[in-house]
């Protein structure tokens, strides 16, 4: 099973801080990027992959979808999710990624931000996704960007010539990170960029866009601490779609 | 028009005694993962944009192609090509990869060895070669990694713990990029890896396959100056089809 950090109490209540806990998906500079991404959810049959506090269940249904199921990993997650929804077309449920099973051919778009990137198995899921899409499906996530996963010390360096970088190394050596973000240890899983893409492949999905985030001037002016973001990528941003 | 170093008499010395212009095919280390990814030949007509020595264009004869068209904006290369070939099936030709014009549907598989990422209008490149290819035929192409061309200053440096890496600042500023390589002032065109994708994809395009390049654990036992390429990639595979 994958780690559970966010069942944790030191690390959720750090994590319940975050401008993206307080704000929802506004508090999340990548957020209008991947909505321009997004297919129209009118009727949809939605599956949310590491849900959290549900704020994009909340959306998609605002946003016309038929229904929405929000997997989680933590209890703290999907206690908090179902505190703040009351709406009987939305369902959260516990589950681990690493093992969940979900109905075949049942869900017009899969949705995942920022949780695939804590799975270990992820050919075993994608498999799963692209099962229970309907043909024609699409499944937009976001992972942390293998840029940024990839290196033994991830944080600002300095260059041989005093020039502020990012220290990339390790890149093809895939498998576990571990690293202190909230909490010490948190244990992610680097793939190169190739190894997603190629799974997704594999898998049946056809790949739609592939978006190495980074914040528009407009962001950098009123968030000037967005500005690193465009030395090297922190979120990728992947569309694809179920033949 | 590209930069066209290649027709400047020190760096065409240099370049001809690299491993992969006295040795050919071979002499590229990445070249049994490009082997790999290649449709059957036989029969097929084939276009190889920046062509160089014409080694691709031999081999592909030899591997039953039924005609080879080999361009390249370098007399030099176009030179030695026809020197290099005694066969009626290839024809070689000078072009700009940044105006050329190809002949619609005529084509089964397009090729291309490290030679894009010096071209400034990628966009107008690939919807020409789209036009160029027969109904699900291929597009294999190689360029520098993005990893390896963003940098400022693209060497090997230390981060903060005195561990070798790889030095990644503006991957989002797309554009020139000037790096000294056999000669000083070569211009590259950086493109993030998702704008090759989403560019390829927006042409028609299917994507079939995205390889990170980085050597085998037997080509670093024979070739140990290689294992640094396990630490950033320096070239790119992508796979891609006529739909």
């Amino acid at each position: 099973m994958a780690q559970n950090i966010y069942d944790e109490p030191e690390f959720f209540g750090r994590y319940s801080q975050l401008g993206r806990s307080v704000h929802g998906l506004d508090g999340a500079a990548e957020w209008p990027d991947i909505r321009a991404l997004l297919p129209d959810l009118g009727g949809k049959h939605v599956v949310d992959l590491g849900c959290g506090f549900g704020w994009f269940a909340r959306w998609a249904r605002q946003h016309g979808a038929a229904h929405v199921l929000g997997l989680d990993l933590s209890e703290n997650m999907i206690g908090r999710a179902r505190t703040d929804t009351n709406d009987p077309c939305i369902d959260y449920a516990i589950a681990d990624l690493e093992r969940v099973e979900l109905p075949k051919s049942s869900f017009d778009f899969a949705y995942s931000s920022l949780a695939l990137h804590y799975i270990a198995d992820f050919e075993r899921l994608v498999k799963t996704v692209h099962r229970s899409l309907r043909p024609g499906g699409a499944f937009i996530f976001t992972i942390e960007h293998p840029i940024y996963m990839a290196p033994t010390e991830p944080g600002w360096t300095l260059d041989g010539h005093g020039r502020k970088c990012w220290p990339v190394d390790g890149y093809s050596v895939e498998g576990p990170r571990s690293t202190d973000w909230l909490t010490k240890g948190v244990i992610k899983q680097h793939r190169t960029l190739g190894t997603t893409l190629n799974t997704l492949i594999a898998a049946g999905f056809a790949i739609r866009h592939v978006q190495e985030w980074a914040p528009t001037a407009e962001q950098i002016a009123n968030h000037p601490d967005l500005a690193e973001e465009v030395e090297r990528p922190m979120i990728l941003i992947v569309s694809a779609q179920r033949g």
